[in-house]
């Protein structure tokens, strides 16, 4: 016997014919004898539609009531998966964030979870009674419901397999594990059946929309083994895992990619020292973040060109404030570029193993691909190139680095 | 200063600028230096379609799991009218039925209110703040949401009244009142200013569906004044309230007609005692509520016709029972009738004033319409007609009574 959350996102339960078949996977589940906490999105779409509710009555609202209203997605769908779970003859109750309780701090609408007081849960759920539970919500400390941000659903899960120390928390959802890089550019992209916290946090963070972020660092914070699988097909996906569960390490595990980058380029900035203060500074007052940062060695001892990236919805922001403060920051012109691309290969077996960066510039060198920044982190390299050559960067790295199916 | 609920509707509330329009009504209250508590139901359609989707998961479903998810179009309601009173400068938050909190007893689906605590509320009305309160739904025992039943806000709203001893409850609605009968059939149809409970007790159970006949009963017990008036119009409505406050009694208040009964009537029924008991009794059994009942006069002292009236619904299934017992009871013939109308001529001035009833029966025998039942309680005299006549009836009535608007 094992204690398994499930989680099930808004495509999964999108209608009352696929809640109908999210209760058959979780009957599955309690079939083989296990105990079973199910965490579940609103419909998709339903958010959506009480976004926009919000939104239209005023632009700017008090983030509680926001809470007030978009928490009711979840809440249909928890009663409405505990009818149909009763209806196949699986014991089951639906719970509230409220209920449980699961408590979180009062930052309405990107709330955190603190506490969750699983006991009323395991004792019914030893019972053999199936815990319904509303994803992202909780009951602040004022006594109100709180939302956990977009894609809280995720972070719920796994802080209540965390919370009730669960074997598993399987996160279904509309793809069925998570591959080497994007099945949709390379077709020899294969599905992982591992994949550490780390490559996966790096993975999340660069554009495989796969987990939330925030559920991978709270997975991997509390050591909860997380499986990523499809709702619509009955097979295994990809288990996110500690590293000493992975056997067979990959010196590379995936090859993400990201286009919601932007370049800036200053060119001939003053080279003294708080230069770079005095740029990142009014970025960062202004909400722009900044990702890769480049400086090239000064030529002439007195000038500098600085290269950078930022959100591509940030860009023009940015610009402006960048436009703004050019006399006081004295650069000679300011070039932005939005046609980029992040590409990176992530893998811990590279903290062991050198000669990955190398093999990553003599790859792209070979097809002619110029880089125009690089980063790197313990287990990852990321390069950015003009976003035309995004398919070609992909599918030439992942056959160098050995990813290719058979 | 005085204590206000106000109590808005579906159709009231039934998109983002009716809501706003609510906002706007609330604020007049506000700005004429009242306290302000609001009562809203979910959008109209919303309930609808939730209930629409629990029967299509299971057409038999957990109450409890039932009311987890209809409850929630309230829950929508009041956030989204909270922003908008705080959009347009007023002070306002959303409560829910748990967090006020409404205590109701565990008949999920239908549960009846047992207390309301009013004191945090009530702290804050007084300082400004107006309470937005979802309608229709409580906590019950067991500490899960529970649901009054179909137009249950009408009753959140008067028992939320009645335990703030508030000085009025107005029901916002999309008529600007009650009539003295339906304004749809009979042109010169008056509104009224003031209606006592016991009238409009039988106008809501008649036929004249301005106000839910529970919130009525709770009225008149608690004494709360129930103002009835449009959401759409600023004008005043009628006010239901104590005999006391209405200086002009007038005979006869309204004229009211039900076409959802339907006539059975039994030949020939043995005329022997327990004979009632042997008819009436599977037929409550098989939940068919019996309303006007009349027996002939035994002619022969063996025998007798019986007859009386059911709901419409219920007249299939009344026959069959009745039908399979036939031999028990040892009638000669059932004779069924749907083509009947229910009217009814109710007023407190009939308690002290003789020559209401004989008005009725003279006026409908001017016109030629057979009486076929006849019930009289304190207050009302109902007679049954057929269905055709019941245009006719009821202006001919109107007219009598001198109830006809100038």
């Amino acid at each position: 016997m094992a204690r398994i959350v499930m989680k099930f996102g808004g495509t999964s339960v999108g209608d009352c014919d696929r809640i109908k078949n999210v209760a058959r996977r979780v009957k599955d589940e309690v079939d083989r004898g296990n105990e079973v906490a199910v965490v579940v999105s609103a419909m998709s779409g339903v958010t959506n539609q009480l976004v926009d509710y919000c939104r239209q009555i005023a632009p700017l609202h008090d983030a509680r009531e926001y809470d007030t209203v978009v928490s009711t997605g979840e809440q249909v769908t928890i009663g409405l998966l505990a009818i149909a779970l009763q209806e196949i003859g699986v014991q089951a109750r639906s719970w509230m964030g409220w209920q449980i309780p699961i408590r979180s701090d009062g930052a309405h609408g990107k709330a955190r979870i603190e506490t969750i007081d699983t006991s009323e849960l395991e004792k019914r759920m030893a019972s053999g009674q199936v815990a319904v539970v509303a994803g992202f919500q909780g009951i602040g400390p004022d006594n109100r419901v709180t939302t956990l941000g977009r894609g809280g659903s995720d972070t719920s899960a796994v802080a209540l397999a965390a919370a009730m120390k669960a074997d598993r928390c399987d996160i279904y959802t509309d793809v069925d594990g998570v591959y080497t890089t994007d099945p949709r550019i390379v077709a020899k992209a294969r599905k992982l059946d591992k994949i550490t916290y780390e490559e996966m946090l790096e993975l999340a963070s660069l554009g495989a929309k796969v987990l939330q972020t925030r559920s991978v660092e709270m997975a991997m914070k509390h050591r909860v083994r997380v499986q990523v699988l499809s709702s619509f097909v009955d097979a295994p996906g990809t288990l996110v895992c500690d590293e000493d569960e992975i056997v067979e390490k990959e010196l590379v595990s995936g090859i993400a990619y990201s286009r919601d980058e932007a370049k800036i380029t200053l060119v001939r900035v003053a080279d003294r020292p708080g230069v770079a203060a005095a740029i990142f500074g009014p970025l960062a007052d202004a909400n722009v973040n900044v990702d890769m940062i480049v400086q090239n060695v000064s030529e002439d001892g007195k000038s500098t060109d600085l290269t950078f990236t930022v959100g591509k919805a940030d860009l023009d922001r940015g610009v402006k404030v960048l436009t703004e403060k050019k006399g006081e920051l004295g650069y000679e012109r300011l070039v932005p570029d939005s046609n980029v691309v992040k590409i990176s290969v992530i893998g811990v077996g590279m903290r062991s193993h050198a000669g990955v960066a190398q093999k990553m510039f003599s790859t792209l060198a070979e097809k002619g691909i110029n880089i125009q920044v690089i980063s790197t982190s313990e287990i990852k390299v990321s390069v950015l190139v003009a976003e035309e050559y995004t398919e070609l960067a992909l599918r030439a790295l992942h056959s160098a680095y050995g990813l290719d199916a058979q």
